[in-house]
Order: C-alpha cells, then structure tokens, then sequence
C-alpha cells in the first residue's frame, strides 16, 4: 500500500469507548486523536462504533425504571441501540471537533447520523443468543438475572459471565442513501453505532427487533455500500495471532480469504471475540479485488494504514 | 402568501410526540402525515423536537440506575438530551419513511442528526430554573422530590407540579455547517432534538450544561442561520388569542413584532407557554422582512401554510 488517499471505515471497539460514561470521556479523546491522525494523512474517515457495555447499561436502566412503576411500558433493545448511538456519538463527535482544533487543522463537520439496519425476521441468531451486552457479572450473579429477567447469559473469553442477545447479520443500511451524501461531500459521519438499530421489515413498516447487530458486519457493510478502500477494525491486539498462546503462536501480517478460511475452520479464532472479525473482514475484501481488510490496535491505526503493522485480508 | 415552495423549519410540541414510548408510536405517526402534506405540496421541511416527557423518564431512569450501583456515575443531563434526541429521531424517521412509502412518494432521505447547541456559562437561565421536564406530580409528590432530590419544582399551567431545569438561550448551533449541507442536498432532517444538546465553551472543549434549552428558541435560530421561509411552531391551539378564557377573548390571524411586544408587555401569554412560542417567532420574524413565523395545531399546518388558519407574526 502506499501513500494515496483512502476511503477508510473504522470500527471502534470496546477499549477505543471504555465500559463507563466517565471512562468513554477519557477514552474518546485518545481514539479522536488516533482518528484526527488518519485524516491529518488526507484519508477520509467514516466512524462505527461497539456499544455492548453503554446498551446494557441503558437497557437496565430503562427496564428497572419501567417495572417501579406501574403501567410503564418496557424500552425496546431497539430503542436502546439508538440511545446508544447518541450517548456515544455525542461524546465522539465532541471529541473529534476539540481535536481538530488543538491541532489547528480545518475543523471537518462532524456528524453522528442515528442509524437503522434491516435484518431478517427467520435470521438463525434470534434461535441462538450469542453477543454480550452490559457488565461482566459472576457466576452466581449472572444464575439469578437469567432466572428473574429471563436473560441468556454466557461466559465471555474468560473475563467473566455477559448477558447475550440475538445478533442477526445487517442486511441494508436504511439510511444509506444521506450517509453516502454526507461522506461524499466531505463530512466526517458517525453512522451504524451499535450495529445499528436492529428492524425487520412489515411491509412498508420498520419494527424493532430485540437483537443488537454486530459492529463489524454493520461497518463491512457500510464499507461495502460506500465503496471504501479499506476497512480497519480495531480490537485489543495489533495483529491476529493463529495457535494464540501456544508455543508455536504465529502473528500474521496477511491473510488472503481462502488461508482465512482454513485458520476459521481449524477453529483458529474465538467465537464472540476474533472470529467475527476476521469473518467481517473477509465479508468486505470479498468485495472487490483492490479492498482492503485490516485488524489492529487503536494505537498503531497510522502505522497499520501505512503498511508497517496489522494483519490485513485481502482476496488473494 | 401565495403557493409558492418554501423551506418550512417546523417545532414539534408534546402534542406531537406524547408523554410515553407507546403514546409516542401512535403521536408520529399523525406527525408523519401532517409533515408528509407539506412535502407533498413541494416544500421543504427541516424537523425540530421538544423533549420534555422524555429526557425526564431518561434522565430519571439513568440517575436511580446509579444511585443503585455504588461508584456509578449519574448521566449529565446534557447526555440525557443528547438520548432523547436518539429516542425520538428513531422514531420520527421511521415514521416519515413509512408515510412516504404508504403514499407512493419517492421517499426522501430522512436522518437524525445529533445536535450540540452552545448556551453562554452566565445566562441568567443558571439561576432561574423555569423549563418543565418529566411526568406532572401532585403538590405532595413534588415536594417530596424536591427535598429528596434537590429539584426546583413550579406548578405548569394549572396542569399540576413539575420538575423545572435551567433553560438557558441557545447562542450556536455546533453543527450547523453538516445539518446546512443536508438540507440544501434535499434531505429531510430532524435536528436540534429537545433544543439540541446544551453546551458551554471552555477554550476548545464544550462542556455539557445542567440545562434543557427550548425547542421552539432553538428552532428559531435554526430557521435563521438556514435562511428559512417560514418557521411553524406547532401546539395545542389554533390560534394565538388575547385576553384568553375572558369575555372579550380574541383569536389572532397576524401580529407585527410591535403589537407582539404590546401583547407581552400586557402578559397576554402565558410563561413556559405560549409566551416563549411567541417569543421565538418573534425572534424569527425580526431576521428578516418576509420572514413569517406561525403558531398553529400541527393538523391545520397544511391549511396554515396556504394562509387558512394559524397566528403569523411579520416583522410589520
């Protein structure tokens, strides 16, 4: 890769927004500097980002709120993903400007757009809860919210136990039509936060299904649909590694889709954490011959776009 | 007025969202419709919101959530507005696309922008809380949440006890440049929700404010800086009337600014009611000498804006 001007997608994770609001404030400071980076090069940005902590929070909040008083309707998991989308975008979209103007550059309009994401009704994953929301909890605590909310809870990558909701596949972006606009004329757009809030059609309506959608199949998409040259996923580590914590662990600078085929099928990456976005980054480098898929710390972002780190997937 | 096209920045009240999640289902799409009639007949419509019902239930919901959780932080109100607008915009965009499909129009791109509205530190609004939020409460109530809690509550309009916020005016919209670009492009945009995000400047941070800015004050602003036709505030009367509820009452089809500023001067209208309505039209009309500015029933807008019914102020 050289040094050409990029439509580049980010997806923003967990450690780039932190699991409190006091946290996030912190922690989108450094993930606009990261990101004023790549724009000060003469990319062009388009920010999704994770909400698994804030919709949990969120959706606690409103549940146990709604059942102290009687004759309150319950808020949707829908309508909490679009709360999300402003907790956090609100947060990032006051981050970016600041950084912009410490660094004196040409503060861009910066823009969080609230996001709604089609899926499919008979989608397998409303049979099969598997992505975590809200706080780690013990196991003895997890036992009892799954026994008085009748929440499907799971261990989570041995950090602990997660409450998981359905997590359909996006299907179509419904407000891709004034995202492409706003990205085309220059914007910096926060879009498809959480995955987007999860719908399923009715006809002509849009109602809101109780699922939140996987932020990095949501961004492969929206990469995808605005014709984006790369798409970078951020997680916790800066390359993917095969034979993680063996002694012949091997990290990885490249990967085409048919050797990330193999490293999925031998069961290489952990489902609800590596996989889904290695499996997302395929989906988008499947897209076009010149498409590039990259998974890397927030940190090394730059140096990631400038070929020195990362591990990318291309189609060959 | 003639039938000419005109862009039209139009200010949601209560009566056009409801007081809960599922009166809010059932208002927009009544809202929809009578939005989707202007479009109809050629002009362009840009959407502002109240949030008074709705950033209450949030910013209740969000501060019993962490009074329950030691070290858990309480969500700033400002973040409490920057929900709502999510919570509402969801739902108005949702809407608009349905009644545009229902009626065979091309549907028009309708997005939610999240909106931050810079207030001055020193308003004297800082120390005269007067904007209601939240559900209406016996006196008895009320006065066991102020001293629980240390709310300011007022009695609204003889409609019972209320919480009251700091209502500061507002001074800039942040993102005015992006929300510009999206309506000149022919987007339908809902922005500056609950009178957008209230922030104050320190150097090149905005920091969020204790406040609720007034919707129909941040519309007016809005409806300047886009170089709007018309503003319509829409509420629950038809007209504007002097000498309400009395013999001699009076139904409005027009005020100039000066028989406006008689009016006030005279406390024809009431405060934290229509007094502000009156107010921003006024603020409206004062930018610009065909500038119109209407306060009407959200069912008689159509009707309204071919010069039928409705209370316009001109500046002469």
């Amino acid at each position: 890769m050289g040094t050409q001007q990029k439509r580049i997608v980010i997806a923003l994770g967990g450690n780039a927004l932190g699991n409190s609001l006091s946290e996030q404030m912190t922690a989108v400071k450094t993930t606009a500097k990261a990101i004023a980076d790549l724009i000060e090069e003469g990319h062009q940005v388009v920010i999704v980002h994770g909400n698994g902590p804030q919709v949990g929070t969120i959706n606690n909040a409103m549940t146990e709120y709604a059942q102290a008083q009687p004759g309150r309707q319950t808020t949707p998991l829908s309508v909490c993903v679009a709360m999300s989308q402003a907790y956090i975008g609100y947060d990032l979209q006051n981050a970016m400007r600041e950084e912009f103007l410490n660094r004196g550059m040409k503060p861009r309009n910066t823009s969080t757009m609230i996001t709604q994401i089609v899926v499919e009704q008979n989608d397998e994953a409303f049979a099969d809860p598997s992505k975590p929301i809200g706080q780690f909890m013990s196991m003895e605590e997890a036992l009892k919210e799954a026994g008085e909310r009748g929440w499907t809870v799971k261990e989570d990558a041995g950090r602990g136990y997660r409450r998981v909701v359905a997590s359909p596949k996006p299907r179509e972006i419904v407000e891709i039509n004034a995202i492409r606009a706003m990205v085309d004329d220059g914007n910096l757009v926060i879009c498809c936060g959480g995955g987007g809030i999860p719908v399923v059609r009715e006809g002509n309506h849009l109602a809101g299904a109780q699922a939140v959608i996987d932020k990095d199949f949501a961004a492969a998409l929206l990469a995808e649909q605005l014709g984006a040259d790369m798409l970078i996923i951020l997680t916790a580590v800066e390359k993917v590694a095969v034979n993680f914590g063996k002694p012949d662990q091997r990290w990885l600078d490249h990967m085409s889709i048919a050797e990330a085929e193999t490293y999925c099928s031998e069961g290489q990456f952990a489902p609800g954490s590596m996989l889904p976005k290695v499996q997302a980054g395929m989906q988008f480098a499947a897209s076009g011959r010149d498409r590039v898929a990259m998974i890397t710390l927030l940190e090394k972002a730059r140096e990631a776009v400038r070929g020195k780190t990362g591990t990318i997937i291309t189609q060959a």
